[in-house]
């Protein structure tokens, strides 16, 4: 069947969007034919896949007839709008925004973690949130081993998590601090360069980030278990590619540090890199453009009975977003799930 | 009595030394004459004392003779060395390095925590790491108040912590980076720029680092009371001044987000800074040079029944170091503490 499909980047001139192209192409993903979406402000721009250059179409409510698949990377708004249209179309979506991760009918998906969600799929299956990604490639093995009951995560965040704009920011609030110049904050409400701010997406009712109650909410959905509580801080930090994750999780049973290094380093997706005395641990800016989730800096947490502290790094633009989504496209593939049962599922 | 003392500050060509020396003039600490100590290397240097600049002398087994008070910050390898000879000339030591802090007779002090500990000092006192320090201001109440049973801790620590050499790594791996130059490596093991280290000091046999051990055995120490059990991650951001931190307390009584922030805001050495709706949350690189500990992102922990996450920031160079080794110096002023009872406890 592959090789008939017809596959749509959906927000192709963005940052996650060039990068899913990149990966189709390079994982050779079995396409009878690309096409490139954007909305009408992009369209007739070319954005490269392989050593080819696609024109970027408008992206409207009847392109999706004869489209079997789309991966989404437009924003929550577009997405609200036209995943629908394309899934009445009987075309397959799978979104990376934030817009369908809690809607019961939607499966939210990491292939190493819970690809059997997938079976149950109405036609929109979303991407989870780049920083739960991560977190939940290394920590599942750990849960299916000895059942975990709270985790506590703070974040590193790169600014490529906020796209394109804010990879620019850093770079010219930088050059701008180093010229003697007023750095202006465009994207961030304060200065990125040279600080730390605490505060991803917006603030909610709680007080809480919407970053970090993704991090909560999403956890629970993806591993099907609402005893697995989780508390998070997500702060941004002056790094362009790569977010690094400190995790302290406390199980029910014991595991020692040694265990869940030989237990990561035969999981799927995850790369156990961990020898403090060589210095080897996971660093954001050596990881760019690399696939695995990377683990190190395990640790027996000495203050409680059981507990581990681990040191989890992903290129978030990758593992976080364009690598997932398609990863999720070859589970469907592989089980044959390529298609829209319910056309009127999300009829609006 | 203080306006005889005569005040020494050791290592005073150093980061920390020169913001000491800033401190006691800024503060107007009553010194009839401040002296100024380094290694051969830096004798006869100047370093300002307010609108004075002071010739630095070199520090030798003999010079503590007739100095009351000698601030150190000459690193742990000099500390073993000079501080016991200023302890046995009758010179009271305030020490910023590792080396005391967990010896059992130096009280290991936080003026706002636990001046009283001073009482019992035999000459030398030490001064807590910088981590720990801003963590147990802003703590130390919640822990009078709820008792405090577990914090986990992850930090996010600008290069000036490593001194004057970490910021100019940092500096110049920017400009290199920047000019299209391959940046070295000459202070960290890898790259700071555009980075994050999960490495701070050494690691020791438990794969914890020998910062992160600080947080744990300071804390206790200072509260004087081993049931605080305090797990750590330290990383290093690229930062150049101001400390993050990242603290999840889990208390025996409950106390709810406002009560925390009305307590806080009533206690000595802290500032709250916390209203997320207005975007006002503690930033490293906007509280440089202040004086305060700053708490925001103060927030009930739901995944646990009484618990709180809150985001810690001061100035790592100034409260975390000088300006805690000189309140100290003047708690023991006021305390008529300026004298050491027994010049043979040091005796090597």
């Amino acid at each position: 069947m592959g090789e008939r499909l017809t596959v749509a980047v959906v927000g192709a001139t963005g940052a996650v969007g060039r990068e899913m192209l990149k990966t189709l192409h390079d994982r050779k993903f079995p396409a009878a034919r690309v096409r490139a979406f954007a909305s009408a402000r992009s369209a007739g721009a070319r954005v490269p896949f392989g050593e080819e250059n696609l024109t970027v179409e408008e992206l409207k409510e009847d392109v999706f007839a004869g489209i079997d698949l789309a991966v989404f990377s437009a924003g929550g708004a577009a997405s609200l709008k036209f995943s629908p249209c394309a899934a009445q179309a009987g075309c397959v979506v799978v979104d990376n925004s934030a817009a369908w991760r809690m809607d019961d009918r939607c499966p939210l998906v990491v292939p190493e973690v819970n690809p059997h969600h997938l079976e149950k799929h109405q036609g929109i299956i979303a991407n989870p949130n780049c920083s739960t990604i991560q977190m939940v490639v290394a920590l599942k093995p750990i849960h299916d081993a000895v059942k975990i009951r709270r985790v506590v995560v703070s974040t590193y965040q790169a600014v490529s998590g906020t796209g394109q704009k804010g990879i620019e920011e850093l770079e010219r609030q930088v050059r701008d601090l180093f010229n003697g110049r007023e750095p202006e904050n465009k994207v961030y409400p304060f200065r990125i360069a040279f600080n730390v701010l605490p505060h991803i997406d917006v603030f909610l009712e709680n007080d809480y980030t919407k970053e970090e109650m993704k991090m909560v909410r999403e956890t629970v959905k993806i591993f099907d278990d609402p005893s697995v509580k989780v508390t998070a801080t997500c702060a941004r930090v002056p790094v362009f590619y790569g977010h690094s994750e400190s995790v302290n999780v406390q199980t029910e049973k014991k595991m020692s540090a040694k265990e869940a290094r030989i237990l990561l380093s035969r999981s799927p997706g995850v790369f156990v890199y961990d020898n403090p005395r060589e210095n080897m641990y996971p660093l954001p800016a050596m990881h760019s453009g690399e696939d695995p989730v990377f683990v190190g800096r395990i640790r027996e947490d000495e203050s409680i009975e059981n507990g581990l502290n681990m040191w989890i790094v992903a290129d978030n633009v990758r593992k976080g977003a364009a690598l997932n989504a398609v990863q999720i496209a070859e589970e469907l593939l592989k089980r044959d799930l390529v298609r829209v049962r319910d056309r009127k599922m999300f009829a609006q």
